[in-house]
């Protein structure tokens, strides 16, 4: 019971000073499970320095700020485990199409066309933007230019893993193998002492790395101890090819390659037969479901409510907005929480409650960073997000978890919180401008209409 | 091209006055289908009078008011074909659970304890202001009490179609089948002449209603041309229960009653033969899909692209905010666009223009209104709803549809008319007050969680 009462609150008759209290109708830490009514947390240098109730914070703590939130409940925040978030400004270039049309008609030559610092400067900041009022407090990134998605993450104050990407084909961020490892460790270099901004090498798919650099990065990971994160398994079409061309599903050549551990992170996954579940299980192995995604483009059902059962850590992703279309964690929480119950024909699976860990604990976890954030829990920063349910939509309140998985919306995120800052404050980014942000949404818009790939 | 441009515009030289004149970036008019840009919309004693483009219409017409919306994309009124609008005050109140333990254990002993004429009052207004903030202008109401229902939506300003129940079991509504008709036709009389609210019947589904009444049914809904609303093979255990105590599949007994035609409007139908597929095709009857609804009870999947395909009318619905757990079509219209694809496996199924036609223009027609409302179109009701897109979620835009099924939430509904007048004007609800409201649902769920069922 650690986290709920400081040794100077026990000993009572003192006042403790902190910089930051929150009294909020209802706390829900996601670890202990469970809610808290009337509570409150107190804030200091950053860290969570006490979870108690409100009327003994009330009396025992004087902060130099206040936050007083009825009718709200406050979360850890959440992390996006899976985007591409430059690619905000791709969303709705091209929808209704299978993933290989998709990518190889539309998506990979706008890619080539346009993308490169400026374009991934203002598409990660939008999507910092949305991330935030969005209640996302950190996210699992992999697209080009990952120094620039770093820098925009860092400045406005947000936790991010940006990684490493490595594929076998040219691109505008590099030319071949040896560009792409070489950017990869200045990259790397670029953020080792960044107190918010962590690395992952990024290998895209087992079909569009071969095999020399999957070595190469098996091993870098291993030196560096940095994660894997990998689209792997995204659909039937996939596996099946990686079987003609290898022999092996491609899960199978990445147990050979050494490279499922718990540093692997393992994005989609809708294609699993029960061995292949089995061997994560025991390798301690990530996986991050985005359920909106498999949907859209039709890729298949990742099976979370058996990969839970199976002890797994499953994560939760929005993927990119150009296959979503939207970096929402919400609405993320809500069809992942629907779509287990309708995959697996079973209405008790993933409740509300497991939706929320997903998206936060098990996304701190997949990444490597449970000891930082993902929970509410004395040492771990306050990364925080309030939301307002005293709305139409989400009144009234028999259980603040279903309200929060089931009803509530993005748009009720009143203030987000990370590592004690405030960058969203009664729904106003404190660390990005808005307007000059949609006005270059608006200009890329224009030439990348105006010049299709 | 009828809808384009009044008489009175083609002859140029002099002004037209109307009522309301509204200028928006994007006009999506259901019908014919596309995006109109930079688009006026011209409104006379609550009818659309003319839709031209902006520089025509500002030369044209002079309006008593005139609204300027850069940015936003200007829809048809979204229409909730099915749902339970008073169980807005059950919200959250039971989740994770299978139908039938759900109704049997939760909902249905709640039901019998509470609900009355002042539940049933508050409830709907809870849910017309929830519906009216997310964009809807007309909703199906299935539920006890439907006077009252249809007051609190005429007060409002908002359409709807109010089911006359029939159940088999006694309820604080009614004591036995022959109340259930008196107040049926009670009710039927009340809003008989009502420019806003209609009458269905509304027996709840082939397992709880018999034969002797469902006759009664289909005679009077006949003699009085109501369509009959009901709750249809929503489950699969529903289906098998019918077959062993009818020997027919549910859908083959209500053929048998001459129910299947085109005013049948058919709620679920995850339990779909290809002969009942062909018998709804043949018989123009209407069915209603609640996507949010069948997945989180894992009541089964509604095949609608093939459906569709069939050129059979799929509406949508929320259903009841119990099971849902809100009465928002926006991200009621994303998921049915994503399953669509997902359950049938082609990511091509349902594109944002079929699923915005289903939460319109389907609706109206399988309420048998689509004369009034359901599209954009000369001399149909003024029943609109303006989306704002200049926001980050949903920058930028390269397709106004996309960005509108995919991206927007129901927090980027601005204004909302119907029949010309405003009831959601910059998000203000103009008929109903937010505060009473409020506080009267947080009196409920004291009462209800102080004194369980």
């Amino acid at each position: 019971m650690g986290y709920f009462t400081p040794l100077a609150a026990i000993h009572g008759s003192y006042i403790v000073h902190t910089d930051l209290a929150i009294h909020a109708d209802w706390i829900i830490p996601v670890e202990p499970t469970g809610i808290l009514e009337q509570h409150s947390l107190a804030i200091e240098d950053g860290k969570i320095a006490a979870i108690l109730p409100s009327v003994d914070a009330r009396q025992q703590f004087e902060a130099r700020e206040v936050v007083d939130l009825p009718g709200h409940v406050l979360i850890p925040g959440l992390i996006n485990a899976h985007t591409h978030a430059a690619m905000t400004l791709f969303r709705g270039l091209a929808d209704d199409l299978p993933l290989m049309s998709w990518l190889g008609e539309h998506i990979w030559p706008a890619e080539a066309r346009w993308v490169h610092e400026e374009f991934v400067g203002d598409g990660s900041r939008l999507a910092v933007a949305e991330m935030l009022r969005g209640g996302t407090t950190c996210f699992n990134d992999m697209y080009f230019f990952p120094d620039v998605t770093g820098r925009v993450a860092a400045q406005a104050g947000i936790r991010a893993m940006v990684g490493l990407i490595v594929i076998d084909f040219p691109s505008t961020w590099a030319a071949d193998a040896d560009q792409y490892f070489a950017k990869a460790i200045t990259t790397h270099d670029l953020f080792r002492n960044d107190p918010l901004v962590h690395t992952a090498f990024a290998p895209h798919a087992p079909y569009t790395v071969s095999e020399e650099p999957l070595r190469r990065i098996a091993k870098l990971a291993n030196e560096l101890d940095l994660p894997i994160h990998m689209h792997v398994h995204e659909t039937q079409a996939e596996v099946r090819e990686g079987v003609e061309k290898t022999g092996h599903r491609p899960i199978e050549r990445l147990r050979r390659l050494d490279m499922v551990n718990p540093g692997l992170i393992a994005v989609h996954m809708t294609q699993l037969e029960a061995d292949e579940i089995a061997l994560f299980a025991d390798s301690n192995a990530q996986i991050v479901h985005c359920p909106q995604s498999n949907l859209k483009l039709a890729s298949g059902h990742c099976p979370v409510a058996q990969l839970l059962d199976a002890d797994i850590n499953v994560a939760l992703g929005t993927d990119g907005a150009a296959s979503n279309n939207d970096l929402d964690l919400f609405s993320e929480m809500q069809s992942a929480a629907l779509l287990a119950k309708g995959v697996s024909g079973n209405a008790c699976a993933l409740p509300a409650e497991g939706a929320l860990r997903m998206a936060t604990l098990n996304g701190a976890r997949a990444l490597g960073i449970d000891h930082l954030t993902g929970s509410l829990a004395v040492g771990k920063a306050a990364d925080l997000v309030a939301v307002d349910l005293a709305q139409p939509e989400t009144q009234p309140v028999y259980n603040a978890l279903s309200q929060l998985v089931y009803s509530a919306g993005r748009e009720q995120v009143r203030h987000v919180w990370v590592d004690g800052h405030c960058l969203l404050s009664d729904r106003e980014l404190t660390t990005l401008d808005l307007p000059p942000l949609l006005e270059r949404a608006a200009a890329w818009r224009a030439r990348v209409d105006d010049q299709p790939a």
